[in-house]
């Protein structure tokens, strides 16, 4: 198979290195607008050749969608025009807005919305990663709406990368992604800047800085070129978490505030419920 | 040396466990006001035998105080009652209070304020690691309030643990620490808090959690038990953070109810320097 890939970065960069190393595509075409990252993507052997968007994709037997979500939803219908028998996958962090960019088009049985629960807190070619997604879950949104054949061509996508496949209905999948993903960034973020607001006075801080700051703050690293069209994609789901997030951080507040140290004992308890769920 | 330690958590079975293996300590009397704990410490090799504490601390050369924060607080004066030419050195994360308990004692040098800078979410005796703390940084409070002979046996078993020392004073420590540690187990409190309250109406939400959800919250598994005295102990500088934490993602709630997504990525982008700061 001839994989064309667009959007040389962490995810369509591990994507493609993974599935050249199991031989699951012969050959990658590598599309993306930036000029430095086709020439690291060639260098890092995650692109076989670059070609421009419209002959890569008249190349190509499956197309991998790997830029921004925003950049997704705008490019999709332009990619189903130029499109025969091709198989069109995303790999997007929501699946709403993508969904929707393709909802009318004649050739919306090509696409498959995907997004492969994996990323790291860095990006561009060098951050691509072989085999790391291995294990882990995909999920497949409304898979009814996909061709057959096209659906099956992406679930042996993502077995031959070792993933798990979910399926479920992009509206679904965007509140969950809002809670267990979205928000971790934006607290990540926010923790960031209220230490570096404090490091200004106070160099030395950091040399306190152990295990659990570093993977509390981990996500603060993340790249916002991906991030701010997630929050804007996502918006209604993410203030809904933001509320909900400001508003338990408030609780402790008042709680420490007023030295209601029982109640916050109970509130803190009841946080740990989170033991039974995640490893 | 014939070492005494005083609650066989996460934190004093994790130092007995090491020091016995080193070979720093010939013997560890366990001290522990649960009878399970005492059970485990035996069972599990951190302790060689188990004491009441007034027993336990007249055999003892060293004594290690790692109970929560308002306890050892508590405890400190009595057991310098206690001691002759023993030394006695704490491990808790804050280290004002405990400073001022053994301020005006008569024996305040046989005390050395520390706080190894290491800990996982997990608590009690099967939690204890040996030599997972090497490499790491510890904090030693007040060096000059201490016996010249108290502090170089409390730097030599730090050392033997394989953690590099600094020096600093009391509120300094708990200033940055509010920062850099104890906020970030407040925002995974809060995180847990906000998806367990969400996943009442869906069951399946956590399918989606990926590794980023999964480093963030990892924190709101801590014990209460030890987390809440610290925040107590600790409440103006924690107030403070908790102030600043609540401020950033406010204003990033506002720049996403505005759709102001630039002003948002200026933010990000700034958050971002952390990179710089940890790996």
């Amino acid at each position: 198979m001839k994989l064309a890939v667009i959007g040389l970065g962490l995810i369509g960069g591990s994507i493609a290195l993974t599935l050249k190393k199991n031989e699951f595509a012969d050959q990658v075409i590598g599309i993306d607008k930036s000029e430095e990252h086709c020439r690291r993507a060639l260098e890092l052997g995650i692109a076989d050749t670059i070609f421009p968007l419209e002959a890569g994709i008249r190349e190509a037997d499956i197309i991998v969608l790997a830029v921004p979500v925003d950049a997704a939803a705008e490019m999709l219908p332009r990619i189903l025009d130029m499109c025969g028998k091709q198989v069109i996958l995303d790999a997007g962090s929501t699946k709403v807005s993508v969904e929707r960019a393709a909802a009318n088009h004649p050739k919306r049985g090509r696409f498959v919305a995907t997004h492969p629960i994996w990323g790291t807190e860095f990006s561009g070619p060098d951050a691509a990663r072989t085999d790391e997604m291995k294990g882990r879950l995909t999920v497949i949104c409304n898979p009814e709406r996909s061709d057959k054949d096209a659906l099956e061509i992406v679930e042996a996508l993502y077995r031959s990368l070792g993933m798990n496949i979910v399926y479920q209905d992009a509206e679904n999948h965007d509140l969950h992604a809002a809670y267990v993903s979205h928000i971790s960034h934006l607290t990540s973020f926010a923790l960031a800047l209220a230490v570096l607001d404090k490091e200004k006075e106070e160099e030395q801080i950091f040399r306190l800085a152990g295990a659990g700051f570093q993977s509390t703050v981990r996500l603060a690293k993340s790249n916002p070129d991906t991030w701010v069209p997630i929050f804007k994609d996502n918006r209604s789901n993410v203030l809904d978490v933001l509320n909900d997030q400001i508003f338990f951080l408030r609780q402790m507040k008042k709680l420490i505030e007023m030295e209601e140290y029982e109640t916050l004992h109970k509130l803190l308890t009841d946080a740990n419920r989170i033991k039974g769920i995640i490893n």
